[in-house]
């Protein structure tokens, strides 16, 4: 069971109408090649390049465990790109009738230009992110997949080389770590990824996984002082 | 003040891919036709036919009191046409810095093919059209506009010729009334486009006009009623 979700194959459905302008996108897209079980694919690029072939995209939509649907909100849901994709391959027959893409897993990973906090009752924006996305929401219940907590990136452009290392390694997390990701999971997971990660890298994809690998000792610094607090607390309590 | 919003400009954004082939949207287009302050737009026709021009657009949208997005809902949303038409047109400087939305009114027309009692806890849909639909009520937020409760027409298909009479009429008050719609205005509005439409009608659109006035006479006939309920509650409570 746990080897077969570490395997797990994820698809990522970039939608953004200028992707590779955005330094957002590129950096999601430079972590995600560290990963062979990921595929990434833009929406914007397939409308562009051609008609969109609709039982291919559904044949390839079946071959995955994991959707991600990938976008800078742009007035509070997806850019335009992935709801005409959506329009077009997710017909009634493939999602309700044949109920194609069931038990499978949908995430978001929804990148912000303003702050999260703003999005709040009481904030400028007033709404969660979870109420705005209620959309896909309500289509993961009627496809039968199971809807993951979205990943949210605010203001990329603000964080510091700590903060962009910490986003990569959950940003890897997120795309195909099992969810939801308990510390024993999570563990599991990173010691899967980094024997994968050893073999056969270029020098700037090693300089990448040191930055990671320093990462995850910090965290794991992290967890070991959690666990022991929880130990401290239940000694106490006994 | 009142003679003022009596004769409000609306324009009305139909997103639906297949608009002419569609029972419900020629219903619609039908009745609108009735008003002269209503301009009707296909998204869907705009886009197929040229290249949009977005100074224009937004030169047109100025020009209005009320703006309405109608379309059928498409996985919890518009179609991509609305949406390709927000990202296009309503740019961060007209929305945001320019605010020229500001104080207009927003409204949805929202066509299901579902029964409108799924869309609550514990129904077959979960949410809520009013939770599906936070994103345009965000927008109208951000806009500075005064978001309109939406207009939802449920199994269109299933409506007899006294439902749909019914439909006609509120959807007319919908596009045009001054909101929010008070028996006293509501009265007015009436009376306002009953001495309109009394000139220059063909033998058709004058039959169509007798349905319209005995749906008006038999919702007069509902209030005369509330209203004598309402005298008697309060003689008895003296």
């Amino acid at each position: 069971m746990e080897s077969k979700v570490i395997t797990m194959k994820t698809l990522v459905l970039v939608s953004h109408p200028k992707a590779t302008a955005s330094a957002t996108q590129t950096f999601l897209k430079t972590s995600a090649d560290y990963l062979d079980d990921v595929t990434w694919r833009s929406i914007d690029d397939l409308y562009s390049a051609t008609q969109i072939n609709i039982v291919d995209e559904q044949k390839r939509l079946r071959a995955f465990d994991r959707i991600i649907f990938q976008f800078p909100m742009y007035w509070y849901t997806s850019p335009a790109s992935l709801k005409q994709y959506m329009d077009d391959v997710f017909t009634r027959k493939f999602i309700v009738a044949k109920h194609w893409l069931k038990n499978k897993e949908l995430g978001l990973v929804i990148t912000l230009g303003d702050s999260l906090a703003d999005f709040q009752a009481g904030g400028r924006e007033q709404f969660t992110i979870s109420e705005l996305m209620k959309p896909f929401e309500a289509f993961a219940n009627k496809a039968g997949m199971v809807y993951l907590k979205s990943f949210i990136i605010d203001q990329f452009g603000y964080l510091d080389v700590l903060k962009k290392q910490e986003l990569l390694v959950s940003y890897l997390q997120y795309l195909s770590a099992p969810m939801p990701l308990s510390l024993e999971k999570r563990e599991k997971w990173l010691i899967t990824r980094l024997k994968q990660l050893e073999a056969g890298k270029t020098a700037q994809q090693r300089e990448l996984l040191d930055l990671i690998i320093d990462s995850i000792d910090s965290r794991q610094d992290q967890i070991d002082d959690l666990k022991l607090n929880i130990k401290m607390i239940r000694d106490q309590e006994e």
